[in-house]
């Protein structure tokens, strides 16, 4: 096939990653829709949290050094000043010698320097027996402990979090700047595609891949701008690519034979694009294409679900990241197990293998599944997928595996 | 504190698994919505996928019987008869040493049972050279070999995936029956709270669980009714309590002080609740409550924010699952890795350590975060956690952990 000049799965995402990208634009949303959304600049305390020294529990605020050698036996005795009631200010001020009576979450009076929790403290009208000395600053979050006045606290590119909303919210940020969504472009393509509400006549599927690669970029935070069905022919394409023009990326589905991949790569060059691949030395995957059109990627996916969606999986969404200004560095959630089964490979392609999982008391057993690339309900029952290195030829029986999760 | 009768985690998981609730009430929705939702009933296919034998390469169909024995120096001569465009029917019919060109998606001739690739095959007006011998069946995708009319593909109570929508679009199924989000009462409580859009004054924090909260139920498909912050008095408690009835769950923050937690036990009382378990023998979350109220579960979650977001990752979210009717196998995906620092821990108590992970080299390092449980920007810093069993004291530098994803 002379118009695949394929690349390694390395060389392609070295250039996916230097393909150069616009800085997303910005938004200004409410706390209540930033939740997974990329932050568009570092967030930067401008007060204390906790705004004041607090009790982690319910007991008495006193002065450390008066508890000191307190015990059962010879308890420490303290008169009792006061109560912080809980939301107040504390009116209250501790000599030697004294003690307040403070609520889980009550302010500290001044010149207190711990807490002596309730089960430590025999109370007695206005005195208190302490049975059990406390450090300095034990049972007290002190004032900016949380997050302090100047300090960054979240960073520029990062996904927000549903505790990175508690911070945003414990400082009074109600409003966040956010990057933009990308738009995706996306187009399916081939004669034989009808929609999913049509019934096919003879030789005819329903489109697959739309669906399930719409969903993999929103689950992403991306929006989709669906085209349509491109037929066969230069001209339908090109109109197609036409329609999504001033879309971040194009995805375009379809293409696996070489007929239709031609008609891909003269629609994109007719536009004024230029091919940066044509093939990779992946399987499944074999014929992607990327290219540049109008300063944005277009992907090429090929036609069978399996192919396309494994593409998304490793190529696409790493480069929608960079779309979407997210940062963050990110730990790879796997599942380690077991083969039960060899997986044969071909030295000089990364091999993309379905698996499945099965876990029996804490030690998690994977077996492959074998099947072709045109079969998308394997995809739908594998619970992960398992990478077969470039350099390697096949994994064995036993072998610990990483398994990744397939989104 | 004589009101915590506690139980052990597993005790309470236990109880939260038997706990009575209600099946799910079902809603159609269309397959651009039905990404993540809950499957109401199995879906048996009532179709072949794909329809028709289709090939999966560039090629000539063939009975593979005539290419027994090609090679590059002795090819097989085949005459061809026609060629069958993708998308269409097949309307040529193979005998024997004759040979039909499809490109890749093609409806297979009948007679025809395998493909020989392109790059075996040397074209010479209407005939061919096969230079490779091909294997019956080779190359193709048969009819119903995906999916078989009548085979069940997809279970109820699955989380419908971005690869099950491609599933359900190739059957042409473009509504799906699915179960209704499940609502959660949300009431945040304590005299010091305010919402995060006030400037608090003395004593006054502003509300960080509703919006932790609210972000970890809605990540996994769940709605959320906001009641407000409720003042520490059983009538305010009540009032926010009824508010809510008609949900599926409640979810009330706060009450890490006695005072807090006696307004609470009581208000869920004269409500004509029962509290079914009040301490959790785990830290940080000890102080957490569910009671029976109105049929419903109600959850009383401690006041400090990671305290409160553990117990929603630990015992509120598996619950929800059974609200929604999701009954997907889970796969643990985890990271391991070696612990850089020792972790004490009490005998008898459950705990959960905030963790950064660092990888180098593929050697994960671990290493926990020492935080009050106030403290929220540490679960925005934190990777994932890690479980100290109830049974141990502590865990040890260069031990082997499984770090659990904070959500």
């Amino acid at each position: 096939m002379e118009f695949l000049t394929s690349i390694t799965a390395a060389e392609a995402l070295r250039l996916l990653a230097s393909f150069p990208v616009a800085p997303p634009h910005l938004e200004e949303v409410p706390l209540e829709a930033a939740s997974s959304r990329v932050l568009a600049s570092d967030i930067v305390a401008r007060e204390n949290i906790p705004p004041f020294h607090r009790s982690l529990v319910d007991g008495y605020a006193v002065k450390a050094k008066d508890t000191y050698g307190a015990r059962e036996g010879t308890p420490a005795f303290l008169n009792i000043i006061g109560e912080v009631p809980v939301g107040r200010a504390a009116h209250v001020r501790l000599t030697d010698g004294q003690a307040a009576y403070v609520a889980t979450g009550a302010m500290i009076p001044e010149s207190a320097d711990a807490v002596v929790m309730d089960e430590y403290a025999r109370r007695a009208a206005e005195a208190v027996e302490i049975t059990r000395a406390v450090r300095k600053a034990e049972n007290i979050c002190f004032e900016g402990e949380d997050v302090k006045i100047g300090e960054t606290v979240l960073e520029k590119g990062r996904l927000i979090s549903p505790f990175d909303l508690g911070v945003l919210a414990a400082l009074g940020l109600i409003t966040v700047t956010v990057c933009r969504r990308p738009e995706c472009g996306l187009i399916s393509s081939g004669n034989e595609v009808v929609p999913a509400d049509a019934t096919p006549g003879p030789g005819k599927i329903r489109d697959i891949n739309t669906h399930t690669v719409a969903d993999l970029v929103k689950r992403r935070g991306c929006l989709v701008r669906f085209a349509g069905i491109a037929r066969d022919t230069v001209d339908a394409v090109a109109e197609k690519l036409l329609s999504v023009k001033g879309c971040d990326v194009i995805l375009l589905s379809g293409g696996s034979s070489k007929g239709a991949s031609d008609h891909m790569t003269a629609a994109i060059e007719r536009l004024g694009g230029r091919i940066l691949f044509h093939g990779l030395n992946i399987r499944p995957g074999k014929p992607t294409l990327f290219a540049s059109l109008w300063g944005s990627g277009v992907f090429g996916l090929p036609g069978h679900p399996v192919s396309c969606a494994m593409v998304v999986l490793r190529f696409v969404l790493p480069f929608l990241e960079r779309l979407k200004g997210e940062k963050t560095p990110g730990v790879k959630w796997i599942v380690k197990g077991l083969l039960t089964t060899n997986i044969p490979s071909a030295y000089g392609i990364e091999e993309y293998v379905r698996v499945n999982v099965s876990i029996k008391e804490d030690l998690a057993s994977v077996t492959p599944i074998f099947a072709k690339s045109a079969v998308i309900s394997t995809l739908s029952r594998a619970e992960g997928y398992v990478v077969v290195p470039e350099g390697k030829e096949g994994l064995e029986t036993g072998e610990e595996v990483e398994v990744l999760p397939l989104g």
